[in-house]
């Protein structure tokens, strides 16, 4: 395990550097990449970029004017990853060769030669900040952009546990650095098309309450995206609902993804705790907010597994 | 006009002071005024409270534990008021009254003896914590909550353009004088009874889009509330939903209150001005949020009103 002084004086010393995402991959995971390329590229480094999966649009910022690739990578480290398997199909490709992690989550299991782990950090754009300060680096805006688009997009806009006051000072210095607070989370959060309103309606219309409404359970099949012509991503807000209805510990959305697998994302409200539960499906996360993914099954077969172990879950947590 | 400084010295010479909310009550008039209440309590002061309507049920906490009134008030202020209209029912009765107004309101229209404005402020409660440091007063938990409170409802826990990097090192400091800010975050922003999921739902139904979908209006008629058996408050939530809609520059929602009352709420994104085109109503707010009322008319022609209003907006917006 290294610290931050030690992953900065390493990454110093590299150049040639591919950083890897996480599969599925969300502000943070791409802030984070996005964050340190750039720092890496005003050290007059070369970096190159890759993700199993597509950017989604309203990312796109983050990558914008970063010269990638070019070259065949010397060193290749991992940003936000919390197991390999999150890699995704770049697994194969990589797994003997990833030199170093840097990520936030609890439930970190190793993978890369050297690793710089933070569970309380909010974000993992929190540590490249810091990592930042220890390079000698001055943020400019399009860094403070992808660092505050990590921390908002992780910590719930500072809603969540996870948020420490650490997260609000760095988000505060990512402002006065000239990140665009407002407009990223207007995109992140308040944002969406006249197509994803009418999905979340249908997608609403399947809501459930179980084990006496302490758990509650939305389905998102197929059907739903394609009369509505929205997308995958396009959903992603919906996994928040369940749990904020009163009494609700355990929030489950289940959705079809085009690929056929089934996406499981699951948000818990204290004692419940969705990386406890998803780690029964080989998925990962935090307390608050965990997913697995389940293939050559359908939607309702992993509603109906979702919520026998909910109960199991929740029987652990009333006892 | 008055600043911290002077404030503080002018409180240091009070006792039995009555403090007045604005009517409709929010997170940050109730904030304010339940920090500032605990303050000068700590410094041995009697204190007293008024409002023109009830306090909703989800900010109780606030007022948890303050010993209020029993005595006749020498002086009468208020906290996060923008002009006298908006203390509602208690205007006649204080309006000569009133020696002090804090408020960070830039449509501010002076109504007190002295006043200490700071239209930067992204909440009141800000100002109370910068009060606190010059009055010498240590903030406990609770004061810590209270201003967490204004600071979150006010700024939409930071996402909006009026959060500045002041307000998030004050929510860090108020997270480390013990605010709950997690727990806070739950109640205001990810919270809902299944009946008000219910409430919404039916509220979405009327959504309606206008001016080439640069405009769109919800409207909460009595029979939604009567029909799910919510409050009035219960559906403050939905009044971000219409601006959150792609394209949507002026989002609207009007409501039936018991009273008889039209509330029209307006949420804007630039350039359209929320509290520009309230104004023209009577009513006020800031740039991004603003509100004003009917009396004497039908939620219909309120609608029609509004949509008028926001026409002439959106085109001088887009000439």
């Amino acid at each position: 395990m290294m610290n931050c002084v030690e992953t900065a004086a390493l990454l110093k010393s590299w150049d040639h550097i591919l950083i890897l995402s996480h599969a599925s991959p969300d502000g943070d995971t791409l802030g984070s990449a996005c964050a340190l390329m750039r720092g890496l590229v005003s050290l007059g480094k070369q970096v190159d970029f890759r993700c199993a999966d597509e950017v989604p649009e309203k990312f796109a910022y983050l990558f914008q004017g970063i010269p990638l690739g070019g070259f065949s990578p010397e060193h290749v480290m991992t940003v936000d990853v919390a197991g390999i398997a999150l890699l995704g199909s770049l697994r194969e490709e990589y797994e003997a060769k990833i030199e170093l992690a840097i990520d936030h989550h609890g439930t970190h299991k190793p993978f890369a030669e050297r690793r710089w782990v933070e569970p309380e950090s909010g974000a993992t754009t929190e540590m490249i900040w810091l990592l930042f300060k220890e390079l000698g680096i001055k943020p400019d805006s399009a860094m403070a952009d992808c660092v505050y688009t990590g921390i908002s997009t992780d910590t719930g806009c500072l809603r969540y546990r996870n948020a420490t006051p650490r997260s609000y000072r760095i988000a505060a210095e990512a402002i006065e650095a000239g990140a665009n607070a407002a407009e990223i989370n207007r995109i992140m959060w308040e944002s969406k098309t006249r197509a994803q309103l009418e999905a979340e309606r249908f997608a609403l219309n399947t809501l459930e309450f179980f084990c006496g409404g302490k758990g509650a359970l939305i389905r998102v099949p197929r059907s739903i995206l394609e009369k509505t012509g929205t997308k995958d991503s396009d959903l992603d807000g919906i996994a928040a609902l369940p749990r904020q209805i009163a009494g609700v510990l355990l929030g489950i959305t289940v959705k079809e993804k085009e690929n056929g697998e089934i996406k499981a994302s699951v948000r818990a409200n204290p004692p419940a705790d969705a990386a406890a539960l998803c780690a029964k499906f080989g998925g990962g996360g935090h307390t608050g907010a965990a997913g697995c993914s389940f293939s050559e099954t359908s939607i309702d077969e992993v509603a109906d597994k979702m919520k026998a172990a909910c109960e199991e879950e929740l029987l652990v947590v009333s006892n």
